[in-house]
């Protein structure tokens, strides 16, 4: 049974964790039925009480099986369910998809009913406790349906992309892969890095950070269980961005090498190798999509000092709603040792004179 | 004259850039009398028409001079300084310390009267221009005196620093220099290693992204003139920490190398060295002074859903203020392509219960 069926389909959902249970839960609020299958019958249970669906009864047959185990876990179970269910569409939910398609077509010739995703969601926490139904709501879906899947095969999956409230986007794996090496996992593994080090620092050494290093490590607070068989999971490509970005550094240190030593009127040349790097950053954060989804905009930002104490960011934000200003984002950065704040609003360059004539005359104090 | 004397000493600043007019217009504040000298008269009659002080007439004599030019003209205009001015204090605002301070020994035997400062404080703008009174405010402002400094100095260096608001550190030029390497000058680096792989990257992988990367790359928008000059003259510093990271980095491209070719029953082991980094990532994030200076906090993430238009952020942050809550942090994230937004809200673990009950009694819809 497909999605362009009369009725919707039945889904088995196999793993209850954090993805799995909150696909469910999302489903069910759409009324469609939801079998949980989990070798840990505890999570089962809790994503059931949780409402994610029925504990699954070996004699039903699932339309759409999906596949919420860990990443090194799913060609093994996607194989079993392609055998099990010989009329179920097949997908799973992990953020590697090229080495687990290989492996499962190293499983089975089965694989048209074989139909990959990544929902781009999740958070820090894990576990069916964590589940929400709407975790997935306008948030990205990759589908990665694989060269041989049948149609309506992908079409059973951008139903329950749909059904979550998702963006589907679809790319091949090996598409998925490159881009989530990129912008997700080099990411996390720079931070990771960069936050390691220090851990062997001088404790005054790292008294004396700000924003930009916290900004910068965000990333390293993931969880490393997971984390390393994502990272494990898409080893070459991150391989790729890792030796691009060794280049990159090579570059870099053999220009500071070089500017230890060269004397002061070959400064300028020598520390040009830095002057374009830090250009080409310039540049690739123009890259970046804003948070509407669109080119990067530009924004200004308008930094406000404010008490740090409840309600006066009501007040403040009062005050741009009344001008009708759309924030764009808001950053609070607390100062050292006092007890006031500097609120960052960025803002588009045509709200931003009205913001910053509306706040003087509120009597804020506006800096810069 | 000293800051113990019993009138204020008269201030010259030599440079009157961001952060020279912006000394300048603290002190000017405060009743202190300030000369303002630039080679760029321009910015010079800009600084003075902001209210930054005097333009310099050299048959006065200051009792202390800031040399505020940028990084590598700091040995020459502090040398020439000190000779001109025999009884003053000479300081400069410049990020790095230790490769100037030899230079300026390179120089003059006359370093007694010398102390090194960084007021921790500035923003992408640059110039007189974007100069304000209380850009210092709060900020750390770091103290390099040199061994051998007369304790005198010092004190003058201190009188300015705490006339700008700012709260000091002293710290020696060698240990200031190798902590910003670590927690500045090196993210500054990887995040524009990172953001620059994007410029020659398919679009269509740069568009799944989210606040991962943009997080990871935020220091990638400084400029690159200023930033090159930074880094180029803490060169020594950086190739440690780089060195260190590129080791780091060294291992985790071998045991990615490594699980793309060992058997299923070794991954475990083959993962283990990604796995033992991103716990030493958690760990070194746990090593952050929080935003209040403290160790660092664990805040509860309280994400609530709203409509992406004026007024509704006033509202929310209301209702916030009414149950007495106070925010540690506030994230807006524009969900892609929908007129809504999701807000994280920050706060305590003890204060999170209460909020969430005013929220969901107001009818916000929270996640998670």
């Amino acid at each position: 049974m497909t999605a362009d069926a009369s009725s919707p389909p039945n889904v088995l959902i196999i793993g209850t964790g954090l993805i799995g249970a909150s696909i469910g839960m999302a489903l069910r609020e759409s009324g469609v039925t939801v079998w949980l299958a989990d070798t840990d019958t505890d999570a089962c249970r809790l994503a059931a009480s949780r409402g994610a669906g029925e504990l699954f009864d070996s004699a039903k047959t699932p339309d759409i099986v999906v596949v919420a185990v860990p990443p090194h876990a799913v060609p093994d179970v996607a194989a079993r369910s392609l055998a099990l269910y010989p009329d179920a569409t097949v997908t799973d939910v992990a953020s590697v998809k090229a080495a687990p398609l290989a492996r499962l077509r190293g499983l089975t010739n089965d694989t048209a009913r074989f139909v990959g995703g990544h929902p781009m969601a999740g958070r820090e926490v894990s576990g069916p406790g964590g589940a929400r139904a709407d975790l997935f709501e306008d948030r990205l879906w990759v589908i990665t349906g694989n060269a041989g899947a049948e149609p309506r095969r992908v079409d059973d999956v951008r139903w329950l992309a749909k059904k979550c409230g998702s963006l589907i986007v679809e790319l091949d794996a090996a598409e998925h892969d490159r881009a989530v090496a990129l912008t997700s996992h080099t990411p996390q593994i720079l931070a990771s890095v960069l936050a390691a080090q220090l851990v062997s620092a001088d404790p005054s050494d790292v008294a004396v950070s700000g924003q930009g290093l916290r900004d910068a490590t965000r990333l390293a607070d993931s969880g490393p269980d997971l984390w390393s068989q994502i990272i494990a999971s898409n080893a070459p490509e991150i391989i790729a961005v890792l030796d691009k970005i060794g280049v990159d550094l090579a570059e870099i240190r053999e220009a500071l090498a070089e500017v230890s030593v060269v004397p002061e009127a070959e400064l300028t040349d020598a520390i040009d190798p830095v002057r374009r790097l830090l250009e080409r950053g310039n540049d690739g954060r123009r890259t970046l999509p804003d948070k509407h989804g669109g080119a990067a905009g530009e924004y200004e930002i308008i930094p406000v000092v404010v008490d740090d104490k409840p309600g006066e960011l009501a007040r403040l934000f009062a005050a741009a709603g009344e001008a009708g200003v759309n924030l764009e984002d808001v950053r609070i950065e607390h100062t050292v040792g006092r007890l006031r704040a500097i609120i960052e609003l960025d803002v588009s360059p045509t709200m931003a004179p009205r913001l910053r004539e509306v706040l003087a005359a509120g009597g804020w104090q506006i800096r810069g």
